[in-house]
């Protein structure tokens, strides 16, 4: 029997009905990716060799004293060739009648994670994976400090299923003027549970799903991933820090070890489960000069594109989920190495 | 330069964004559907013959002391096999801690709109999408008389992409006991408009747009259909009646004959401009028991599917659409076929 489950911080349902699964040709249908590239295409604008292919690097980790924009650099970051927005000063919306606009002020950024075309972050060394992390951090911290700007975005779209135009291994870094409304969602709903019980609904969710064991991925020192009770999409998963810190731009360097860490832990899982899955993740922070640091917790998901939302989602904003999350996660913690540490952790507390 | 325009109707803002359209392998991709089928598959369950492969329908038209489940119908409801909700007693939510469920009482069904596997909205005659338009309107008001329903849906999803997982023409029809967030975020923006002005924000949208014209793909003397201002996805378009009926379970005959007319030009023109383009569309109604009859205007929404949502709108709601709203409603307007009186047609009141 179909069931509705509600997302305690959004207090959104979401139907989950394993039954869905079997119909034909749309049970949960597997991507597949092409793994077949060679280490460098040097048609791809993201290898080394091709830095003119991209606008001049705002950032990058590269020997001291060696030149910008040539090879040599082991992370890269780069304006996007094609923005959803761009950087100016940020205008008063115009209004007409009944509808208004304002120029789209922003920034839309690209981070190159590696030189090598042919690699992925299951395949990356921890330490490759830490530098990778710490660019997230480091292009959080300067696009929260841009004038106008109430929201930093970084994600990552994974194959082109899940909207991936190129190849080549790389995130996305966008800031914003307005508080964007999937996560005034979450700041709400997180901020209404703040108000009946003066605790953090996350730290809650992490203790609770911690004791419960269930829907557990795998627990690290800092984080914890897991498939939340009303996941939307089969193998949606959650990577949320132990600790109470609202901001990803607060994360120290250990955290971001430990953080590296956790993400290749669980894509891999997800790689090695579901076959190299199409997906999309994504780091929801605070928004900027929001008042919600007792409240707010900052945290990872990732949406696995193994389903396609239709008519019913998209006129309702209800999901149908087929895979039950417990069923997810047993599955996800079969491959899962270990290697973490389990020991002397640290329980959640706002 | 891209610009962020407002929804008059959810106060939710969307990204224009006309230059991403030359990305990389990620322009906007046109969907094409095969078109090489026979009217009659013998594999498929909703072909005329192959009545047992479905549940017993729960309505037909057919000709009057005819048997029901057996050829000789001309649109057909029956059970989704496959349902996302079940029927049975609405339960209480159950709560643990966090988290809380129910069972997801509901009915998902099926209308079959045709007994011919290859034909489509276009190429039906108006009196066969009439009868298709009438059992919508037959079992939106079946379904919403249903104790503990608080939603009536129906859908079409067209073509693989869109989610369609047979080919046979069909529509769908879900009742769920829950007023859904995607409806909610409507009925509570177009009461506030209300509270503010005493007016309908759909009356007035059809009247600012109809002035303005840039947007209007077609008008009838019932309906205008419309590419929204912000438009979420390219080619977005919505059909929008008139008069102001909150409900679709309350429109007339002679209102769903100039539905069915509607339906097919507009369909007509979006196959013609796109070449037969993946696409999702639903009616959206006023909720079952709500107190909106003053400011809820049923209308009809379609989805083409002809880009990929990834992180940025996933992580943030925020929808990057590459066709301004204008440039698709110049495109659709060269593919209408004319035909429907423009004369003597009442302005739009609540």
């Amino acid at each position: 029997m179909p069931e509705l489950r509600l997302d305690p911080v959004t207090n959104k349902w979401v139907v989950l009905a394993e039954g869905r699964a079997r119909r034909p040709k749309d049970h949960v249908e597997i991507g597949h990716i092409q793994r077949d590239k060679p280490a460098r295409d040097e048609k791809c604008p993201f290898c080394p060799g091709n830095e003119g292919a991209t606008p001049p690097e705002v950032f990058a980790f590269r020997p001291e004293g060696s030149d910008a924009n040539r090879p040599g650099w082991r992370v890269r970051g780069v304006p996007n060739m094609y923005p959803a927005l761009t950087w100016g000063a940020c205008a008063e919306p115009t209004t007409s009648g009944l509808f208004t606009w304002r120029p789209a002020t922003g920034v839309h950024e690209v981070i190159i994670e590696t030189p090598l075309h042919n690699s992925d972050i299951p395949l990356m060394q921890r330490e490759e994976m830490a530098d990778v992390v710490r660019a997230y951090r480091q292009r959080h911290v300067a696009l929260s400090s841009l004038a106008g700007m109430r929201y930093v975005l970084v994600f990552r779209n994974h194959g082109k299923e899940a909207g991936a135009s190129l190849d080549h291994p790389h995130s996305q870094v966008a800031a914003v003027p307005i508080v964007p409304p999937v996560v005034l969602e979450e700041v709400d709903g997180a901020g209404r549970y703040y108000g009946a019980t003066r605790r953090c609904v996350f730290c809650d969710m992490v203790n609770q799903e911690l004791e419960a064991g269930a829907r557990i991925v795998l627990d690290s020192p800092r984080f914890v991933a897991l498939e939340p009770y009303a996941s939307r999409v089969p193998y949606e998963t959650w990577i949320i820090p132990r600790a109470h810190v609202p901001s990803f731009a607060e994360i120290d360097d250990r955290t971001c070890e430990d953080l590296a860490a956790t993400i290749s832990e669980t894509l891999s899982a997800l790689s090695a489960g579901l076959d190299d899955p199409p997906y999309n993740w994504v780091i929801h922070s605070a928004p900027i000069g929001e008042a919600c640091d007792r409240f707010y917790h900052w945290h990872l998901e990732i949406f696995p594109k193994l389903t396609v939302a239709a008519g019913f989602e998209v006129g309702m904003g209800l999901y149908i989920n087929v895979v039950a999350p417990e069923a997810a996660a047993g599955l996800l913690r079969k491959y899962v190495q270990g290697g973490l540490a389990k020991e002397g952790i640290p329980r959640c507390g706002a």
